[in-house]
């Protein structure tokens, strides 16, 4: 068998085993019953030892290296394939397996206190896990190395080549802008408030509805419920939404569009691609841009609106029949500084996550206890935000990331929000008349440019490469903070 | 590491990749987006190849015959945990790696095939998938190996030891009495007709409602909803059942309790048996015995119904107001021959799985093309049952046995039924005053019996085994007619 065709069907093979796992993960936090999580944690472990095994054997290595010393005859494409699987092997043969399988146990047993701590607003319930998370974490990143900060080998799990002082420089430029805009357009802007709850089916049938228009194939893909949405891929034709439904609340809108975002990135990845390492999104930056795209740039927009207020108001009498678009529009960017990174609106959001950023390089350091972490918490949010944490429930307790292990994984956020402006002044450019499309509700034009210019590449390009493809520019801050000067100038009138 | 040690952890990492597997399907059935189809089929494969590898690992033979040599020292578990581990290794290492792969393959298209094929009435769209089993099933009892007859070579994959002889005999004797009693009961209990629709979340929650009252833990299992009831087991703590619901049928009911008899099996499982080859009913035909108990036995029983009709009115006032507590128990006991063995009566059931008996013996032996199923499955049931099979949908396409590439499964459903009257004249002679106990709602008496004298015991005996243990026969066809003739004369009057 020739040497590409061995390493694709070692491809295959990987991904189909991954997707595996996947399914055990999106199933525990969808369907699973309770008392399973340990059983679970054992199977979860037991299958990515036997994984792992596969990712380090001596023969991947060896097909590795043969496969690159044909690599000048070989097509984009397949240098792309060698250049992931190079990384990931390197990555995973950094790790031993016993460690890997403790991991991914104390991960899935980490996840269940971390819901019920959530439930109990009682961090102590999670604290002991998150010693032991943070301690596997500084491991992970001695195991992978790194050149000044043990938090950029976490870092470059999550986004190839970033680094705590390039996160670092990120966040210098934006702070001072950011708390100016904050400062001059928070309360400017009245929220919307609802004494009517919306049905759990209403919420449903249009989240459902806005999936539809934008694209979501649920042929190839479908939507349920969760504590904590995401998005995830089981199969080159299985992508996987959660969305969560609270009775006042319009989650279900921005939830629906943010997740909807990443899945049709995923769903456009090129048939190609299917069944390799290269049908994925090339980096979290990347797919964040996408999520970020479809939520805030255009789902926070008054041409988006335009099209699909007057069906809201269909679906949802009591609490729209007497607001306007343009209060709507408002309301939905109305700027006010909580406590919940999710519901964040777009000034005060890269805020949270500078506070996470900060804490997790703290803990990988090991300059911050996890004791502490409530205490710092409530004292970030003091300070960056001017608001008082209430209980860990919404506070430290927020976010499920560190459950699952993953510690580098926040800025990544930052970067989706920055690559999102970036790339919606590279999609004016193409089509000048947007406002008319969006009003038209002609979605299908944006997804099929950002299906034909970045989706359809999968893991083809490295990130970086991919947006300077796209945008002509590597990544900035500029265009992000003129995208907020602009549509807020706007919407304050 | 101690033999056994090794054993135990072997057979704990093997059960939790069964457990996977058995995700993939319960996902496939339940979720799954259509179009995912081809790629689960090959996730399966990939899993199942790598599963099928540790099966047949000569490091598990040697560690067999090690502990074998000190057999005479076990406890009777870990006899028992010794043989069904051996009994697993043979059949396994017979079965070459290609074959296990290709198989699965096969089954994951075979299912989507039947689903359409079902849906369109079309045989044809099925029949190309079920020749390719039928010649890999052939295969399979090649390499497997028999005495007498291919087909006992599958019939043992589902109820140890039992041969096509056995099977033939038991129908013999059952034959006549069941067409004799089908002939006097027929048309002589009216059956019940709604007018109005079940709403479907009233259904779920009657049935729901049912699977308390039985007692089964929803902190350890869940109910969904599937085109076929089945049930599965995800992990110890992990107990599945799905159901259907059809708009003017009580199927609801009756999947309910049918399924729930399956899990409270599975649930009632000794927590020391866990996370091992003995955490799992012993057989196909004792698993049906308490499915069969459940749905039957109590459940189409005028004592059961005393407790739970009222409760049924309630929650149905429009199909249930005008009702009588006698007409619904007789009209649930309405012996109707009709199509659809799912839906058949206590009388007609057996004669449903006879007919595929001798479908599947015909097409393992070879005398029965798959072409020809249509018209030969039209035949017999105008023969056996006398009725005219309108479609193929509600013929030869209703059962998805085959399409899992299950054959010799369905007699092993009538084992059941004879073995659930056996067990109910066992637990009469335990509790005589069962009548009240019923009419009480007093469930937990019979599950702690079921519990203590069969479930506990997980695969730890042998079928018949345990069916002397708690009845003191071996399983005849006595007790069934026994409870058939009376029961349907009481019901007749």
């Amino acid at each position: 068998m020739k040497i590409l065709t061995q390493l694709k069907k070692y491809s295959a093979e990987l991904v189909d085993l991954h997707h595996t796992l996947a399914l055990m993960q999106w199933d525990q936090e969808v369907r699973m019953p309770r008392r399973a999580a340990e059983g679970r944690a054992g199977q979860f472990a037991t299958l990515s030892a036997l994984v792992h095994r596969r990712e380090v054997a001596p023969e991947l290595g060896v097909l590795l290296v043969k496969a690159e010393a044909q690599k000048t005859s070989l097509s984009v494409e397949d240098r792309a394939l060698l250049r992931v699987m190079r990384r990931s092997y390197d990555q995973n043969t950094k790790l031993p397996e016993e460690f890997v399988a403790e991991f991914s146990r104390l991960t899935s047993q980490a996840q269940m206190a971390w819901l019920e701590a959530r439930e109990q607003s009682e961090f102590a319930i999670f604290q002991p896990l998150l010693e032991r998370l943070v301690v596997m974490a500084r491991q992970q990143a001695e195991y992978l190395g790194y050149a000044a900060h043990p938090y950029d080998a976490l870092l470059d799990l999550y986004e190839e080549g970033l680094t705590t002082v390039q996160v670092e420089g990120m966040f210098a430029e934006l702070q001072v802008p950011l708390v100016a805009l904050v400062k001059r357009f928070s309360g400017r802007l009245p929220p919307l408030a609802f004494a009517e709850p919306f049905s759990q089916t209403g919420q449903e049938q249009f989240a459902e509805h806005l999936l539809v228009a934008m694209g979501f194939d649920f042929t190839r893909g479908c939507l349920t419920r969760s504590a904590h949405p995401f998005t995830t891929t089981l199969g080159h034709h299985d992508r996987r939404i959660t969305n969560r439904y609270a009775p006042k609340s319009l989650d279900f809108i921005f939830g629906a569009l943010h997740e909807g975002g990443h899945a049709l990135y995923e769903q456009g990845i090129a048939e190609g691609l299917a069944h390799s390492h290269l049908d994925d999104g090339v980096s979290l930056g990347i797919h964040e841009s996408q999520s970020r795209f479809w939520e805030n740039v255009l789902g926070r927009s008054r041409p988006f609106w335009q099209r699909f207020f007057p069906e809201l108001q269909q679906a949802f009498p009591a609490q729209f029949a007497h607001t306007g678009l343009e209060d709507f529009v408002r309301g939905i960017n109305a700027v006010t500084p909580g406590l919940i990174r999710v519901d964040a609106d777009e000034l005060t959001y890269n805020l949270h996550v500078l506070i996470r950023f900060e804490i997790e390089k703290g803990l990988i350091e090991g300059s911050l206890e996890v004791a502490a972490l409530p205490r710092v918490w409530r004292e970030k949010y003091r300070q960056y935000l001017g608001v008082e944490v209430e209980s860990d429930a919404v506070g430290v307790l927020q976010d499920i990331h560190w459950a699952h292990g993953s510690f580098g994984y926040f800025p990544t956020y930052t970067i989706g929000n920055l690559a999102s402006a970036q790339i919606w002044e590279a999609y004016k450019k193409y089509d000048p008349g947007f406002c008319q499309t969006l009003a038209d509700g002609n979605l299908a034009k944006v997804k099929e440019w950002l299906a034909r210019e970045i989706h359809a590449h999968g893991s083809v390009y490295l990130p970086q490469e991919l947006l300077v493809r796209v945008t002509g520019a590597p990544l900035s801050v500029g265009p992000f903070l003129a995208y907020l000067e602009e549509k807020f100038s706007a919407l304050a009138g």
